[in-house]
């Protein structure tokens, strides 16, 4: 058996199939981090290249180690640093890319679409490690992952996502994926996070954190940025703190052992508190390493590898 | 045989036989990019520090990857983050690096004979990727390796170069190699970007893309910097399309199986339309695929690989 | 027989024998570098992160090819481009990094003291590559393995520091590791650059170049920030340079032997005179080899290497 995608560009476009198959292949591949020699050969002589229009280092280091420990090329081209800023098209970037023959492009852009506009005009595996608003799939998998290493399934569960729902990548890929999967979620924010039509996904839309977290057994607090926000969609951090962060008042509604999410980096004190970070429910660590597998089984089931 | 070179500092200083033995160098490795395991261990153990004292996506993504296609650690240096911010000589940086024995310096410097100056103090191998507007020989190799792809010889053809003659190594160093190999040459600009003598270098000046373009076999077309220009050089960029880009209209006047050459990144609309730079006639992709087999040729034969 | 410590953080909590270990095993490494395969596989398999939250070239390029040349995977990252920016706490990016089972993260960062903090919360090896101005124990190695290489022992030298002690990491490493190993350790500086009680860790202090060198048989010279200082801790960078620069009058106060050190970056003309730091008396490219090597031994043996 396959994967029925050439590249990963969303979850929308993933089979419940190929889900548990990459699920499945990440698992084997998780292993491989915990021994005393963190390194296989599968993906020797291919060429995998970082292409980043928007800093991040999580997803990056997560990347490029992925495709190191399974013997990969790997490459990093970051935005600042490139043609780009000399006014070249992202269609060229790409096309100069193809011409030295990687197998696989891990691509992070700030437009909405990017990889999906990047697919359709190359020939080697297109990654999506975040475009715009749209889409950040491998974290998906990878919450996806831990929620199964926990609970030891997904379908009938009720989870719940609080925080800016309405521009966060990491919101959008997850609700179609557990919901493909057959988890009913919901979401929690001030009404300004939320995006209009968004029950028409299936979704349930609360606008209290008690009433969102009833019942619920797994929790995804999504990060405040701090920079960004601040008197625009709600009057203060702490305002926002006081009716939609997660902390002992509030985890209190939802299942007792409610697992806790984060897709991290935390703003700990505004969307959650330390003591519930960093306590006996919080799998956000597992997460991280869950994302390693995630990438590794990605960058082997689409860069060409074989299991030797 | 073996090069008469330790360095590549510039084209002046290969000789013909110099030339041919690295194109056909690079034609032997060109294969390995385009395998399923992209990889030889001819540089195994070998280092390669790619100091950067400019951005530069192209040249240094090219180099980084025939460096580990080749098996050579490869490190990264770039200007930005470096010592020279602290003030520090570029001959102390130089010997610094020398006392860490890389066995090649990939080296890009705004300063014209930068290279030549580093290659005089250390006993690695220094590979010019660019410095100031003198010299810029890996792009001139892989030219002259892509009309040789295209046209079976270099001999007798007729080479047209349009843009900034004066502040392109681009053009300075296909000037010399492609004289040298037999081409006849010609530039065309405006008369504020052609500098002064140069018909000494036994080169055709043009001030009419359409007079530049009679006969041509192949036509090479220069990158404006929209960023620096303006006003300066000519009145408008639409003034300087209109009467210098190559487009549907002025390519008429080449011979019609004439070879569309562009070092990159292009300004399409600016010096040469969409419909010519992705047209059958060119092969700036192509380009860009010598590229990386001219320097696995020059990292071999410079860093002292051997044929395993 | 083992080292007697898990992170390199300082060199206080280094023994005379840890000290004379490390030493030992940088000497047997160092050869590596200068063969013709310059690479084992001692570190196959492991991972090495340098976590740069201040720009730093030569150090980190120095810790990537002691990575690359054991064969380690190395990862760099550098805060400008890191979740730090976006909020994130050093603890957090810590713990990130742990969920993916590095086996060294070699950290630099501004704030004293964030070395021994990293190493009370992770479980990979922390190698201390600068914090503040507390500590720089690989420069504080590197010197002694140089001081040894020279002059054969390190116990009963006298060795003069000449700089600004009072905010010198390279400085504060120097003058305990010296001490511990038996030598009779000299500061001198203009008083405003004299930490307050610093004879107290047995140290002369001097405030004349002259005196400072009398009878030394090792100088170190430390780097002048041009960039920070000026006109705070000295009237003027001639002032400076004319009362407390080595140079061919001032060296002669020293031994006719006097080995000539310079942690680098160098700011010819002002701390040191370009005739000395290229003379014979200097070993300051050396101390850049002895780096590399050091760095090397520690790599090997806190992230878990195995000889083969």
């Amino acid at each position: 058996m396959g994967l029925g995608i050439k590249h990963l560009l969303d979850v929308y476009s993933l089979s419940k199939d190929d889900v548990m198959y990459i699920l499945d292949t990440a698992d084997t591949f998780k292993d491989i981090s915990t021994r005393d020699i963190k390194k296989v050969p599968t993906l020797r002589g291919k060429t995998v290249i970082n292409l980043f229009f928007e800093p991040s280092t999580r997803t990056r280091t997560s990347f490029e180690l992925a495709g190191k420990r399974l013997s990969a090329d790997t490459i990093n081209i970051s935005a600042s640093a490139s043609s780009v800023t000399k006014g070249e098209t992202l269609l060229d970037t790409l096309k100069n890319l193809e011409a030295m023959n990687p197998d696989a492009v891990v691509m992070r852009h700030l437009a909405s679409g990017a990889a999906h506009f990047a697919a359709k005009h190359v020939d080697f595996a297109i990654i999506n490690a975040g475009d715009g608003r749209h889409a950040h799939p491998t974290q998906a998998l990878l919450d996806l992952m831990t929620i199964r290493d926990c609970k030891g399934k997904a379908d009938g569960l009720k989870v719940t996502i609080v925080g800016d729902i309405n521009r966060s990548r990491v919101a959008r890929s997850n609700i179609h994926l557990l919901s493909k999967v057959g988890c009913d979620v919901s979401v929690c924010a001030p009404a300004s996070m939320i995006p209009a039509g968004i029950e028409q996904l299936g979704v349930k839309v609360h606008y209290n954190i008690k009433d969102a977290l009833d019942g619920a057994d797994v929790v995804m607090m999504l990060r405040i940025q701090k920079e960004r926000h601040g008197g625009n969609y709600f009057p203060t951090l702490r305002e926002y703190s006081r009716y939609f962060s997660l902390n002992k008042d509030t985890i209190k509604y939802a299942k007792e052992d409610v697992t806790v999410m984060h897709p991290g980096p935390m703003n700990r004190g505004v969307e959650i508190a330390s003591d519930i970070a960093d306590g006996e429910l919080s799998v956000i660590l597992p997460q991280v390493a869950n994302g390693l597998a995630i990438r590794m089984a990605l960058l082997f089931l689409l860069a060409g590898g074989s299991r030797q």
